[in-house]
């Protein structure tokens, strides 16, 4: 199997007033807009964005994700959000996320999305779709 | 001038956990949403849907709207809020609302939220489209 | 082991305009509002709501959430949302939660969520409080 | 009357996937968000923060806010929002906002906010705390 070097971006957020619940801490809802905040930022680095992939004709909704919480996160701060991109063998768009306080290095939260092509008719692509073989390649570091 | 009977929606909202902010009330933004909802709880009753609207050719953007908070409305709680459509000559679609606490009675805000036509190429319409002529017409009481 | 009879609760939820993105489908982020609304109609029925279990000295922060998504919903359309508590021994909330379109009875997604207990002070509770106990027992069959 | 001179912020926003409609602009509600990101910028600046508000003893509530929409934002745009304080005479905290394209340098959106003083207990200050009448003289440039 190919090898691929570890591709990452971090994103700093502000937490918003409005992000914070009535316990004071950011509603736990909220770590998926940070999610994709970060996969976002990744999209615009490497060129994998909702409007690329757009353009090559496929859409890329999510089938799963999923957040553990280890530490909340309180309105003021500054966090750091990162998104790994994980290669895998199927016709799939993994990534893993980490949140981390900031201030205090504290890991806030952790995640894993899971996203499969279409095209713009929402029929699942079962192949990944050309475009992204080529975005894989150009990424590739072959042994 | 033509003489409309007072349309008018009322609509319950339940108040989410997630809509209360650290002071343990209702965070500001979110009377946007149930305006909203009220807005849409007239259209499905009087035909004047976002989705009726397009399938008429048409968008009705926002370009005005205001909110007065009276009374802190809490999580648990549940509200009503209303939306009475305001008739006007020119080609602008224009709702006061209304929300109140339903256990209390309590007025918690007041507000007004005025709309344009466009095409669907977001071109606006200076004279009222012609099915909204039609829809005020249904609803005029001449004198 | 305790036997306990499948506790489960339902509530039709409408889809906001605001809940849909530009793929005028509904935002995946937004299915963790619908689980807390399923979670908190839960806790309605059965004496288990937040302000319940803030009462008795406790919060239940969430430590783990899961979705699978499996067919997009979209706006206007009715969904119902149902929770189901999975009793366990350890000292934690789990609940199972289904989304489904409720004109077409197609299942929109499913997930699962993890709460733990701690005190006031946010200080974790290894074994599950007293109260939670009584709550497990009224609502046990013994075999 | 003493003068004062603009106190102004202005701050970078990214527009996220979730702030986008189906009609593919910037969701209504979300420029209150913005708003609030304005406020908050300000108040890291200018010392007046909901924290150091609250340090002081009061909390801010919005009574009063109300949004102009001039041209529609999309995703992947940068915007800037701006906040400057407009000095009055009662015990009130008044902003006008700007929001603006930040590629075409088009004007998107204007606001503004009213906010009132009260105690952590929630009752109206009729004549504005003594923090904030220092808070205003630091800011002052008699005549």
């Amino acid at each position: 199997m190919a090898q691929y070097r570890e591709l990452r971006t971090e994103k700093e957020i502000d937490i918003r007033f409005s992000d914070v619940d009535s316990m004071k801490i950011v509603w736990h809802g909220n770590y998926i807009k940070y999610f994709e905040d970060a996969r976002e930022a990744f999209g615009a680095r490497y060129g994998l964005g909702y409007l690329d992939i757009y353009a090559a004709g496929c859409y890329v909704p999510l089938v799963d994700i999923s957040v553990k919480f280890l530490h909340p996160l309180t309105f003021g701060r500054k966090a750091a959000v990162s998104a790994v991109w994980r290669p895998c063998d199927a016709a799939k768009l993994v990534f893993d996320y980490e949140i981390k306080d900031m201030e205090t290095g504290v890991m806030a939260a952790t995640g894993r999305s899971v996203q499969v092509f279409t095209d713009l008719e929402n029929r699942l692509l079962w192949a990944a779709p050309e475009f992204f073989e080529n975005w894989k390649k150009k990424w590739t570091v072959e042994q």
